[in-house]
């Protein structure tokens, strides 16, 4: 019932918030959290579980977790460097790697041997090595006093300072990362794999089986898995610590635990600063995602290859469409908001009534003014958005950055990210001159409307042509789509960018200074809204204790929960779901002319059919607190044993960017048992299966 | 190239702008105008033509035209009430006539005798009968010195009371029409046809061929026609005054005439407000279209039922979409815009040197101003939208504005379009719970988000609930889907509506101050830009002379134009398309699955493809000045007989609202002799070509 969708989230999430215990230190929290691998939540494990996991169990799985650092997680599976993440996580490689003659999303692959694998042209991934905690040392920089400019400079300049000290010290990758919106700053130190090759792939169709419509929806049937190898030296790289399937199944009831890397939550804002997300922020947002959505959708009208080259950006679009709609129906439910309201109200009641923490309330007043400013500004700058003009930003950047010490530049340009940086400037990744056309040309139009059409900028850039017109000259004319240009532009510095009469360049260097100024006020109020929720992390510290799981910020953490399905509108919806569960999907959206679009099931699915047993669990769900980023995740028993795969959440955790819950709200996993035996019996994967130990 | 459009229409569009006359007495204006029946441009058509348009030619012409009450044109067809349109006209009917069991798009139909033909639930179709200038009299209402509240109730009481008047003594529906922005008014009378049944439709695969992606493209190869009959008193109607077919074909060069009911154009608008138009409410508007877009597309996913249900919401607004895109796009194209500029600036320049026109000035001011206050106001109010709650709000403002003699209520409410309003009050049309529940769920979300969701107003509106929770419970809970219910509130008058619990009613009573208090802002802005309009026009008048045509106002105009193709990119469009260009089409976008979706003729012509001569022009172009609500246009050449039907402009046509050009833009017409071979060849329909004389 996909167009109920809003409906039943809201309806459910209501209910939800009637008896929703607001958080403290004394109330046991069910299943939620998203913990940090140095601080486990062992007082909750062991109440509610009975589990008191070893440090070599969190060690073994930290080290057998995966990111993505294009926005994904994974996990290590055997000792020959394979690696198991979502289908639409690998996708974007996928993408990058498919032609007009080598579709993989159609087609799926398996390569029978790793010189058959092919080799990712830009995928980096992280395997977590250590945290260390840098507070003390980031905080010095700050003297009392300094405006919210210098603090930024001084801290920036700091981090930048510790992350290549740490990473001459260590070889590793070294990102200094702000916790509890900057009450504490950890060094997390990462072992980069650069060269990695996709391995297997199954056909979308079975990825992504009910396509948009079944997108955060349950019961599910998607085999979203895929395998890549990292290599090191040519050669597969030896993994020490890797995660062994489960041999014993998964069932109801079970505990497990989610190792991933959630991208961002906002449990801990200021109600002030919800209000401005909901009534403002949200709504432009999903203005804009709508807006390419269509214009995407219009792209790949005009055939099968201009709709193999918009898809990634088209699912991606509308995931982020959907997801943003959920989030916003949440804030907008007056259940869920109230209950926002209630726990702020008594947090500062708490703190009114100590003399000491009284004067840390002037922090709720500077959240709300920042959250207004950060509204106002959300509709400015200068929103260019092709591949080929973000290159030409970089490279304009990249030359004036590096006339400064790496402590003083903006921080995507220090000298400790560089590598990344590089990887990816020079992917060798295919650009589509016509999708980058009509990207390009709907954000020139964008432009005018956000600045009036009459704004002197806007003149500038147009040059006297109509926004599509512009685009297409300046797409045309372009020569960065060759990586050598790129490196060459790279290598002359400043004096080759400012000789430059690439037209892309020339336009990057146009806008550079509009798009630096508002970049910098954008920083600038980051940096009062962090000094601002470091405030108020100290009252909720200072009332609550330390038991608080930091909002996500794209690392490592630890959630948990049980093996457990729901009631919806009156029915139970189970937690597993089956193979043969697949096959009644695709026959319940038949049509008379055939299935219905995106519930097809792939040909090599139904001349498998006799050979498997359909009685395998597909999908599952459990109670743990996941967010975007999460996708990918793996999901091991008390043994650390792998038995899912996250890959999604159902549209009642879709509040989940500002509240747990535990009755509807659920995790969404492929079952490792379908992996498994569909790699051996739809896709014959025999060699693949023998490297799992 | 569907995703090139944009493209193609700037870069032809600038190059019109070239060169481009800035129209005035002395300028012959080529093929421009959308012209009134009572004072036709009988100079420039014995100039650039050698045609003197007989007066009654004219008035056949005229009689012969008949307007789709809810927006689009036609023409009687034959003595017995035949009347041709577009299907995409037909489509709102074909649609409220459809079930899940006879579905007229996919299927078509054809009705063998009278007896068979289906009868419309609401449609109501006009005939011009007369028209009277009653400038003076409307203007007497209105004294010097009022202000623009007094003389726009002073000026609606005179309208009504002429209206009423006129009704009374002729028995025909009498509209005001306010002529250049109010410089003129016009009573139109016109003949009613509200028992109006469907005789013939094609497939929608073959009507609306090509779909989304072909729409305002050229070349097409559309079947975008259906044919009604007007019943009197249980019996196909008379007509003395139709047209007959041309039985000599139509070819390149030719002159033809389109006599239709163009819906808006802004040609006349000052630059200021083209500003605000361009920079804030083209934009806004296209924010909301494209979220509509995107709800209706996600509410079709969930099977054939619902696509079924949700396509004509679709349909117009994908289409509303495209076309604003390519009147934003035709704003912002530095060209166009500044040919508005330059037109402006002499027309400026000369009333300065006129001390006794100087004062005309201050309109320009004026305009300024109420274009801000129109972008303000576009944002407020209490946007709701659904079938029901438009029922409900009707019921509600009815009763308390039957209780005002019939010159002081709102306009719509005035005695003399009673008739017309209970037609449409009292449609028996379907109206699905599922897609009501959608629509009334996303745009009580669109209300928080305008307001701020701590708005009193929406606090109460929401009733603690979620937007889709609250829209759900307020559609459940609603009988007004009944008409016998609507019946009653009408005849129960203020104390039923009062006394009414259901909770669509009590909504629409909740929020009936707000949206009367937004309703009257608007109605004083209109009149203050009505009055501003007015001195504008005086001054165009005083240096330019009378032959300007007037914007448009959904009343019969006659436009004229030549049957020619034009230059795109480099390449000749030929003027004809045939029914072999069909085939050839549907090929060209075959996919390894089959024809890509829309590209699939229907099984009917695969049928009778050996039948029929495929050398029969299907679709053609020419340079008539035409806008939406021209759709179902008949053309026709000197002699005044049928020889196309208009069903769309091409992409460069889209700049139309604001200025003409026939060095691209094209009117695009079914060919009426494809209308014939199909009728006989596909549809087998002999008795109702036995009707055509």
């Amino acid at each position: 019932m996909r167009r109920l969708w809003a409906l039943a989230s809201m309806k459910t999430l209501v209910s939800v918030l009637v008896g929703l215990a607001v958080p403290g230190v004394s109330v046991v929290r069910a299943d939620e959290g998203m913990w940090l691998f140095n601080d486990l939540p062992r007082g909750v494990l062991k109440e509610r579980h009975g589990f008191e996991p070893s440090d070599a169990w969190a060690d073994a799985l930290r080290l057998a977790s995966v990111r993505f650092n294009n926005g994904g997680s994974a996990s290590f599976i055997s000792p020959t460097g394979l690696v198991l993440t979502n289908h639409h996580v690998g996708a974007d490689t996928l993408g990058k790697l498919s032609t007009a003659e080598r579709d993989l999303f159609q087609d799926g692959f398996l390569a029978r041997s790793p010189a058959d694998e092919l080799r990712a042209p830009d995928l980096e991934l992280n395997q977590l090595i250590s945290i260390a905690d840098v507070t003390a040392e980031v905080k010095a920089a700050v003297a009392e006093g300094m405006s919210p400019e210098d603090a930024l400079d001084a801290r920036r300049s700091r981090i930048a300072e510790i992350e290549s000290r740490e990473k001459d010290a260590t070889g590793l990758r070294c990102d200094v990362v702000a916790l509890y919106g900057g009450n504490l700053y950890h060094l997390y130190r990462y072992r980069r794999f650069t060269d990695v090759r996709l391995v297997w792939a199954p056909e979308e169709a079975i990825a992504f089986f009910g396509g948009d419509a079944d997108n955060f929806e349950y019961p599910r049937y998607d085999l979203d898995a895929c395998i890549f190898r990292v290599w090191e030296n040519d050669q597969p790289a030896t993994i020490e610590t890797y995660l062994p399937v489960a041999r014993e199944g998964l069932a109801e009831g079970d505990l497990v635990f989610v190792s991933g890397n959630p991208g961002r939550t906002q449990r801990l804002l200021s109600v002030d600063a919800l209000r401005e997300i909901r009534d403002h922020q949200l709504p432009r947002q999903l203005d804009l995602l709508r807006r390419r959505e269509v214009l995407l959708q219009q792209f790949s009208l005009d055939g099968p290859e201009a709709a193999r080259r918009g898809r990634n950006s088209l699912f991606g679009t509308q995931n982020g469409r959907k997801a943003r709609l959920g989030a916003l129906a949440a804030l907008q439910s007056p259940g869920i908001f109230e209950a926002k309201v209630v726990d702020e109200s008594r947090l500062i009641a708490a703190l009114s009534q100590d003399a000491e923490l009284r004067p840390l309330l002037a922090a709720w007043d500077a959240a709300r003014a920042n959250a207004r400013a950060q509204s106002e500004l959300q509709g400015s700058g200068v929103p260019l958005s092709s591949q080929l003009f973000s290159i030409a930003q970089r490279l304009v950047q990249l030359a004036a950055e590096d006339e400064l010490p790496s402590g003083e530049r903006l921080p995507e340009y220090a000298d400790a990210g560089r590598e990344s940086f590089l990887l990816s400037l020079y992917s060798q990744a295919p650009i589509y001159p016509d999708l980058e056309t009509a990207l390009l040309g709907d954000s020139l139009g964008q432009m005018l409307e956000r600045r009036g059409a009459d704004d002197p900028l806007c003149t500038r850039v147009l040059a006297g042509k109509s926004p599509a017109d512009r685009a297409a000259e300046l797409v045309s004319g372009s020569a960065l789509a060759s990586v050598d240009v790129r490196r060459a532009l790279v290598e002359g510095g400043r004096a080759a960018v400012e000789a430059s009469d690439d037209p892309l360049i020339r336009l990057a260097r146009l806008v550079d200074p509009e798009a630096r100024r508002v970049r910098k006020l954008g920083d600038e109020l980051a940096e009062r809204d962090r000094q601002a929720a470091d405030l108020m992390m100290k009252g909720r510290f200072a009332v609550r204790g330390t038991s608080e799981y930091p909002d996500a910020t794209f690392t490592l953490r630890l959630a948990f929960g049980t093996v457990t399905g729901y009631r919806e509108q009156g029915r139970e919806v189970a937690p597993f779901t089956t193979i043969d569960g697949a096959f009644v999907h695709e026959e319940s959206h038949r049509t008379p002319e055939g299935p219905q679009q995106d519930f097809a099931l792939p040909a090599s699915w139904h001349d498998a059919r006799e050979r498997l047993d359909l009685a395998t669990p597909m999908n599952f769900v459990c109670t743990a607190d996941i967010i975007g980023g999460n996708s990918g995740s793996p999901v091991v028993n008390r043994n650390g044993e792998l038995v899912g795969l996250i890959f999604d959440g159902n549209i009642q955790s879709l509040s989940a960017s500002y509240v747990y819950s535990d009755e509807q709200s659920r995790a969404v996993s492929v079952d490792v048992r379908a992996i498994l035996e569909a790699l051996e019996k739809v896709y014959g994967a025999k060699e693949l299966l023998a490297e799992l130990p």
